[in-house]
């Protein structure tokens, strides 16, 4: 390879990397532990992937923990462009709606497109295999990005569930199955913790 | 393993990834790419992890990008207890003195320590690893560690150069050959990019 054709396909490896710098803006519902302030989608994604690297035992049969990693540093890249879109928002209705997907496909299409076809077409289709959330590594993957936010609102005190007014049976539905489905020993633990926000 | 023994070791698990939440609020000399705001050191290591994710190619042989990964992930919770220390602080004395060292022993084995020791001790390995910056892992990891600041600067405009009053002769010899260690492909080109903010 050229000096020349070296130096288009890093220029091209870091317009995608400056590009990806912009998702520590984008905030989300949930704060820090502290309640402080709201948790920003870049910080989120890095401590995403170190639940994975230590709550490597509560996957299941065939995941690669790897690949679980790599999913989730690319799983919000999205929202530069379409935002966090809250799961308790809009009723619960607005999170995974036809926009919502279309929209997210789109800013997909132009991020990974930044991106030297050898490295953006993987990168993408793993950020696919993440929202078809079908494969083991996918479905472990969002159990993780649901469980998260529940341990950062169970620390501060409520946190998002106050702001949306949420009830124990919608966290169940909205987020425990979800958690349950690829971690259900993460969601035994996390249930029995769930009393004093939801009394009933 | 009985339902109490899981309970303690999930709790244990969860008592870390809630203290690396403080990552989050670890400040950094450098600033996001917009100069909006200092970066952080949790959204910081999201960014690194996501550089070697996109620059495996610029890799030595036998390096592992899911190893590279792993450490990136890692490299900075220390700063929990004894912040971040910038390169160019006091004069460049700072990063990396006996007293950094010792302090950042002992935070390692705080934080790694409310671990389970099967998990833990692996991790803080690994955590070891990255600081001896011997291993083809480790200098690549470190030469990710040492650009990404660069690429900060450039697209803020200056950054941490300008408040540290940083010439271009200590940008070569504190950064530019570390980067050069583990990745000279990436020092060649960063380089070509400095003119603009070190006339000489």
């Amino acid at each position: 390879m050229t000096g020349r054709l070296t130096n288009d396909r890093l220029s091209a490896q870091f317009a995608f990397l400056n590009e990806a710098d912009k998702l520590k803006r984008v905030l989300r519902a949930t704060t820090l532990c502290d309640g402080s302030r709201a948790e920003n989608s870049g910080e989120h994604s890095w401590h995403l992937a170190l639940y994975a690297l230590v709550l490597a035992d509560q996957a299941g049969p065939g995941v690669s923990i790897d690949r679980v990693i790599r999913m989730l540093l690319l799983h919000d890249l999205v929202e530069i462009d379409v935002g966090d879109v809250p799961i308790h928002s809009a009723n619960g209705q607005a999170h995974g709606s036809a926009e919502v997907q279309a929209a997210e496909a789109a800013a997909a299409e132009r991020i990974f497109g930044l991106l030297p076809g050898d490295i953006g077409a993987p990168l993408r289709a793993l950020w696919e295999e993440f929202e078809a959330a079908e494969s083991p590594d996918a479905v472990f993957a969002k159990s993780l990005d649901r469980v998260q936010p529940v341990l950062q609102n169970i620390e501060s005190g409520g946190g998002s569930w106050i702001d949306y007014n949420v009830t124990r049976a919608q966290v169940e539905a909205r987020v425990g199955a979800k958690v349950a489905r690829g971690a259900p020993g993460l969601w035994d633990w996390v249930r029995d913790r769930l009393g004093g926000f939801f009394p009933d």
